[in-house]
């Protein structure tokens, strides 16, 4: 029987400041990326998304960004493969020190934002952040863009690797995201969108931007949980799977 | 046979920036407090002072601190116990991913500066550290100041203990340093310190500020490698230790 | 006749993260309180918020406080009067350049969070803060609390003062607020709250949380804007004054 | 009689971290690059840097970077024009206070590392920093690598540039300066660096890494303060250029 993960991005409050709607999304998840302090979160925050994702027996992940809390990590920086290493590895170890303490252990890396992007295309800089995954523990599973550099690498560093699809971007030919300037980078109907993530479970395949149709492997469809029109939507999505029979269930039962 | 520890502040380099003189000192001591990134230090920074410190044979232990670095950690802040349970507990999974990946794991964690001097004195902070401690990894020792708040606290969470000394400082009637702000506060003759370091580890006593002889118990002394001057005295201090028969060794094979 | 100004704090937003609702309480406040990016607030923020304070003519003061986001800024941090010096200084100038592009000045100056209580009781730290002030710009308006010492320092130094009360604080016999964790520090009935306010507005006096009545002078009311609740404080606040016949005005208008 | 500026990036201290000998270099240059607080520099070194300069007669200018300590500000991030305003503004403003309380104000406004690098090339990144100099203080001059997009973008905003060589390092055709990741970037040879800075300053040339000439404009040379070395070269720069009968003098006696 076919089987998919269902991943959100988590713990992103800082001190003060809350973002996303957590208590709201996790009952309808499967695995968890929790921020690990460098872009998003902080030592309080993570230990309460831990213990909560525990509680409800969602699968934690690391989701390690780009030192940048004033672009929320979603701004591309030059670090160097030995940097990208290290900020992997420190936020994994940080990360996993909660895991622990909240009973449970880290199932998944899912680098975040401008660091997912550019480790999609660059294999120096993918194979950096592996090689911290690995080195910290090889029995992780790294999430990344379904076709991408990162995934490539990671399979070289003999990680298991989860593909990652989403329900809300546009394709382009080479499987590439659209870019968020160009027109097609977000499929805004909802309708849709859930046509398109049972096309690529059911078929595995997406039609790209440009009308073509090019194979596309799923193992975890990313959503979001910042709002309430994004919290229907994963209900949505949810029920539509499950209706088209296939199973929800955290990585480390798919890959 | 007697045996002491000699413990150095290391990793204290940040980007950029350098403090210390690390790879000079780490052939005289026995045990390294590595920052974590907080008040000083960064993961290029780690990795490399741990690789160093596992090279050399010398005990790496977790020197946590206050989110300060341009206040080098040293200004009290006034935190919670949950702020300062999940300070502690992130600096730790941190720097202990550094330490695997150098082959080797954390041997004792000391607080720093700021820190160091508040759990000393207040229980409630102490304790939340020593439980951070507990949580992450029981095997770990708890490296503060002989007689002090954090000590009682360690052993409350069933922590193993390490009692540490200063040879440079003063020390009033109840055990405390005298602050830095009074008089009697340093003491700057070499011959003195060293003296006074010797009398603490053969006989279990020092001469306080005041001029009382009290009872003082001792497994670390706390060394510096900041400069040429630190560096000699570490040098003449081991000499001395090792004329009066003690042996160095780490703190795993002292409590 | 009389006058009073109504204070807010705004501009707290960092990045991706918001606070406030800066939009909603501007029609009803005279004064704005404007984060300067230390302790909250970014300059996308303050470029914003001043812009719109200036179009809706509410007068910008600077609210520096500790460089302490993860706190923001409401942990007590041991600062050296040289480093408040300096923390003010630089605060202030960066957001009267973005007053100035904005087509204005600033009007005052508001200590934030534990910057404004510690000021508040230590000399030394007001001092250096009110020294900060009238060495970039002694038209400047001090707003501290009603007879703190940060006032008497701001008199001492040439400052305009202006004394500032809380609608929703209690108050000890001595003029401070009643600490948060004792009873009797809010005061979270909206009519027994307004009713204060009045009174201390029109016989210049107020009841302490001991029942004893102490005089109060008040140039200026805090206000929030955080939530609908508070909004709707805020609009109440403002309809009892002005039914009161005073005359809502900003600080340089009253001191 | 030509005159030429001799600019040197100063105060790049933080906290406990000391880089460079500001003090030793100060005699020997004629306009100083302070760090803002973003990419090195704190108040307290601002302070401090600019009554120094303030003393020795040498002309302030800021140094505005991008907000990445760790990276010391030489990592691109891809900031949009807005936030690039944002951030030159919040730097300029910040650091014309401590110009004023040194009793003077700033000359003119270099960008740091990568913003400089990238400012240089790209028309849409130096058209916003050049808007928000300009919006600070139109008297203020820009100072920019000799034939850069920078400067162009300086002239369309009406604000008066200055031009800007480098003694060891090698050019391109193009005039922009060979990357530090290719042969020839860097003129080691003292006696060639000042052979060439002379050519440029009396004839208005350069040999580029390809052996051709081409034309060069100069109204300021860059100098390091670092270490011994950088200051032995500044030393014999400044007596070869004065040899020639060529002026020292800061830039708004220049451009």
């Amino acid at each position: 029987m076919k089987k998919v993960d269902l991943n959100c991005d988590l713990g992103e409050s800082f001190g003060a400041y809350t973002i996303g709607q957590d208590a709201e999304v996790i009952p309808f998840i499967t695995s968890a990326n929790v921020a690990c302090g460098y872009h998003a979160g902080d030592p309080l925050v993570m230990r309460k998304t831990c213990a909560a994702a525990k509680l409800a027996g969602v699968a934690i992940g690391a989701h390690p960004g780009f030192p940048d809390l004033a672009g929320f990590g979603r701004r591309n920086m030059t670090v160097t493969p030995d940097e990208a290493y290290g900020y992997t590895l420190y936020q994994l170890g940080a990360l996993a020190a909660f895991a622990q303490v909240a009973g449970t252990r880290l199932q998944h890396v899912k680098p975040h934002g401008a660091l997912y992007n550019m480790a999609g295309k660059d294999a120096a800089l993918a194979g950096a952040i592996c090689m911290a995954v690995r080195d910290f523990d090889p029995r992780l599973i790294l999430l990344g863009l379904s076709g991408s550099a990162m995934l490539t690498e990671a399979e070289k560093c003999g990680l298991r690797c989860a593909r990652e699809v989403f329900a809300d971007r546009g394709y382009n030919e080479n499987g590439s995201l659209v870019s968020r300037t160009l027109p097609g980078a977000m499929i805004t109907d909802e309708d849709t969108a859930i046509a398109r993530v049972l096309r690529m479970l059911e078929h595995g395949e997406v039609e790209t931007v440009t009308g073509k149709i090019i194979p596309i492997a799923v193992d975890s469809v990313c959503v979001h949980g910042d709002n309430a029109h994004a919290l229907a939507f994963v209900r949505r999505l949810r029920e539509a799977i499950t209706a088209a029979c296939i199973t929800l269930a955290p990585l480390n039962e798919i890959v």
